[in-house]
This record gives structure tokens, sequence and C-alpha cells, in this order.
């Protein structure tokens, strides 16, 4: 993790660790990022990945980073070295796509500010207007958006290479439209997609719609009107 | 059936009828939960069940339910014992997710004056707008809302477990928001959740789905803002 | 071809060529529609079929077709017999459900002033919106609408049986619905539903949605309000 740290605090402007494991690896990668720019942090995610210590009914590392990057949690994930801590001000996270949240998670996030977006906002005010609303929020007085992308955000029918499918999740365009407003922005900072694993995958499906949607947050347009 | 329209007279406030048969169920479970109260009738489903004897073109009980709560068609279904007839006033009556009508059907439906909103106005003005709509109608002047729901209005693809399925149905997660939104009315009555049939289910994904839908339409939320 | 084109020719108010082989079929259809009407064209599909011998990476025909409509390409394919060029004002064309673009044929849309809506607009307005704006520019000042629908406009997961499908498409509801909106301008002067293939076909499911598409834009509802 380290070695992930310093290799993005070399000033490289944009960082993007492509079709990561799992989803402990931003621990290292937005630490990279907001050592040079004040971050907003869009985390698109079927969970919350905001547990502690003593929130977690499973002890999983990777159902605690989101916490760990706001200032929650083991004080050996919360602070790694001597970075300021917390690496992002929860009120500027954007949790996009929840729809499996622990009930202390759930408690952690709302104490600690973080915007949440669950499939419900998304059913009811359409993708449009939820990342309009999440980026508004993780915008502001920042220097940069860095996106961290889970791949069970999708639907498991869409993606279904990931160890841990939530069922009543993001569509395909979902996700690339989802891509393409941090975008128009102009301030993508950095992007992990992660949770893609090959040996639970379907013919590659779910690595190939990863490359589609970085593609699509860099900026690929099929038509630019 | 006698049972089903006593056990659901008993004063009880809230009656549901988990993971049902075929939906002439509801003719017993809607009778018991009119006995005490002034219902509008929320009925989810791909068909209409809105036959009589005359118009069938089937001869099938499963098509004639909503139409004998109603108070159309055989005496024997219309009135069962000293109920008031109809059970409910059609006017008080939304159909959701229609997309399989028998042409004399449309007629009944259309001289009741029961509310149809067909796929069409889900795919036009979408699920929040079509349901609002909905529960407008049937919630005027009425002590409570009964929401009867079978689970072939969903699409095969994420319901395959039913006897009469069609195809261009709700998505899951549409009909995760209709029930989130019938619950926000507060005025949910009792449920019948029918037609899933284990026979025909794809390692049990329709029973599961029903379960949800049942939870979601008893106030269960992801998160709550 | 010239068969068809004279088929189209005696005089017909409605031509509709059902479930057809590849699109430049279209190349003969809308010329004898266009023989007896200024047409205005919407032309569903997931790719634009706007190349020219010039920008093709493939050399294939059915890639063509709307170019040469339009008045663009091989001197052989503009103009088969002795009518006027182009047969459809390409500011009367309207692209619905465009994913996937060659780099020229872009240039060619642009310049001939096409008008092009691709799945990120539908994705972020809806189809309601996105057809109601295709139909106020192709409906202006013209005759008739004429509907070339591409069963690869849709997502392959609704329709396998095509040659050349491509990903994040229109659901079955979008396209039907689409087909709806043409039908109420009551403009519809013609229609081809192209490209589906038998052979690649899953139970004759492409087929079988391809005919109620038709329907469709015929005026066939479930239910009139």
């Amino acid at each position: 993790m380290r070695k992930t740290w310093e290799a993005k605090t070399d000033g490289t402007y944009f960082a993007s660790n492509l079709l990561g494991g799992d989803h402990s690896l931003s621990l290292g990668s937005i630490r990279g990022a907001a050592k040079h720019k004040k971050l907003g942090l869009i985390w698109v995610d079927a969970h919350g990945d905001f547990n502690t210590p003593e929130t977690t009914p499973s002890g999983n590392i990777h159902g605690m980073p989101l916490a760990a990057l706001a200032g929650l949690g083991d004080a050996g994930l919360v602070r790694l070295w001597d970075e300021p801590v917390p690496v992002v001000d929860p009120r500027r996270i954007a949790v996009v796509g929840a729809r499996d949240l622990d009930l202390g998670e759930k408690v952690n996030l709302r104490e600690a500010g973080v915007m949440v977006m669950s499939m419900e906002q998304i059913d009811r005010f359409g993708m449009t207007s939820t990342m309009e609303k999440a980026i508004q929020r993780v915008g502001r007085d920042v220097d940069g958006i860095y996106l961290s992308f889970d791949m069970d955000a999708l639907d498991p029918r869409h993606a279904p290479g990931v160890g841990t499918p939530v069922s009543g999740g993001l569509t395909q365009r979902e996700a690339h439209l989802a891509c393409e407003l941090i975008a128009e922005t102009g301030k993508l900072a950095g992007m992990d997609m992660v949770e893609v694993n090959p040996i639970l995958d379907v013919r590659n499906e779910t690595a190939s719609l990863g490359v589609d949607f970085i593609l699509s947050a860099l900026g690929r347009r099929v038509w630019n009107g």
C-alpha cells in the first residue's frame, strides 16, 4: 500500500487504478491523490464500506475503507503515515447506488454527514438528478473530484464478476451515464475501478464494462451533440 | 375461502397473505379487510382479472376476482355471504402494470370506472408519477388502501415463477419503488402477494423478490434520508 | 431492388417491409414511399449507416444506406434510377439509439445536418422526450414520417437475433414506446423492420418483438385511456 501511495505522490495530476481488486486499495490511491489536492469523493458502490472495528458484522477490511478515509475506525487505517486526517472531509463524500448497509454503518454514515444516494433515490429521481446532487455536494470548495467505482454497484445481471453481488443495482446504461456526468464536470482528479474478479466473471463482461466506464469518465462520447 | 374471510374478520388491523397461490384468493382476503374499513384497492398485475362469465375467453376464475370484488359477474362470486356489494367501489380501484387485457374485459373496466395504468403509462411517465396518480385516485374518502400484488406484473426476466408470464413488465426496481410509495402513504390496510409458483421459479428468485416487496410495503428502507 | 421500389410506387399510401433482412433494403422501400410524399425519416439503429466509400472501415453496403438516401456516397446508390436526389432531406432525418459510429461517419452526419439521438440522450432525457424532439425535427414541412427500424437498436439481451449486436441498447419497453409515440403523430407513411436474423435468434424472440413493434406503430394499444 505504501507503494501505491508513493506512486501517487509524485505530483501526477491524474491517477487511475484500472480494474483493481477489492475496494480497500482506495485507501492508498485516494491518499496519494489527496496529497496534492483537496478532494471531493464519489463512491459508487452497492455497499457503504463505512464500518469500523466496532460496527463490522464480518470483520472484513474491505467493509471499512471509506470510513477510514473519512477519519473513522482503526488508527492504523485512519492514518497510515504522516498524512492529515481525515483524507477526505466526510461532508465532501457521496455514496451512490447503496442498497446493502449494515446497521452500525448507517449510524456512522449519518453521524459523519456523508451523503448517501441509495437505489431508492435513483429509482425515484433518476440517475441524472442523483448525480447532479452528488456532484454539487462533493464538488464545492475542492480542487477535484475522485471517482471510486465498485463494479458491484451494477446489477449482477449486468456485472456478474464481483465478489459480493446484491440484486436491484444499476444498469449498464445508468453507470455509463454517471461516468459521463462526472466527465462533464471537468474536475475528475482520479479514479479507481474495483472489484472486478475474473474468476467470477462471465466471458469478461464485467471487465469490459469497467473499461468502457473508465473511457466515459475520461470523456469519450459516442456523439458530441 | 370462508376460512380466509373469517380469519380476516376478527378485527385485526392489518392482514397480509404472504406469497399466495392464484389471484382469486383476494376474493377472500379483501372481503375480510373490507368488513372493517372502507377500502381503496391497488391491483398490481399484468392482467385485469376483470372478466365476467360473459366476457371470459378462458373460463378461468382467476381472470375474474377483481370484477367480482367490484360487483360484476357471477352472483356466487360477487356476494359470498352477507357482505355489501360491491366489496370495493370500482372508482376506488387502480390496476397497475396491465399489458394483457381481453376485449370484453376492457369494456367492463371502462364501464365500471376502474383506473387502468397500463405499462404504456409507466413507460411514458415513470413509476413515481403513475403510483402517485393511482394512490390519489384510490385513497380518497377511504379508511385504508389494500395492495393486491400479482408477481406476474413483473417482467418474466425478473420474476420467472408465475403461471401466466407476459413480457414487457415491471423491473424489480420499479416494483420495489411502487411498494415504497405505498408504504409512505401510511394508509396500507392489507396486502396479498400472489402467483408465486415454486415449480416454475428459478432458484427461488420470484419468492425472494416477493418477500422483499412485502417488507418494503411495510416500511423497510435501505436509507431513510 | 427495382422490384421493391416499383412495388412501392403504385400509389399505395402505406408501405411496410415486415421483418426484413439487412438495412440496405430501405434503399428501395424509402425511395418508393418518397415518390409520392415528401418524407421525414426516423432511423432507429445502433449504427449510423452513414458511411460512404471514402469513410467505411468495413466496405459493407449495409453501413451506407442512410447516407445514400441523404445524397452522399457512391453515385450508383445515391441515384438508382430517375428519382430526385436526395431521397430525404438530411435535415429531416433523425437517428435514434446510436451507440456505434465510425469516425468518418460522424463527420458525414454532422456536415449533412442529420439529428443524432445517441443512447446518451435517451439515458439523460428519457425516450419520450427524445422521440418528441426527433418527431418535431423530421415532421416539419413533410407529408409523412417514415420509420426505418433496425432491431439492433435494442439491447442484445432483448433482441439477440441480429447480425451486429452492440451492448447498452434500448429495452423492449423503450422501443415499444417509441413506436407508440410515432403512431400518435398520425403521420406514419411507411415502415421497415429490419435485421431480424432467424439463425441468430433465440426461440424467435427478436421476430416476435418486431411484430409487436409494427402493431404498436400502426396504433395498437393495451389501453386507450
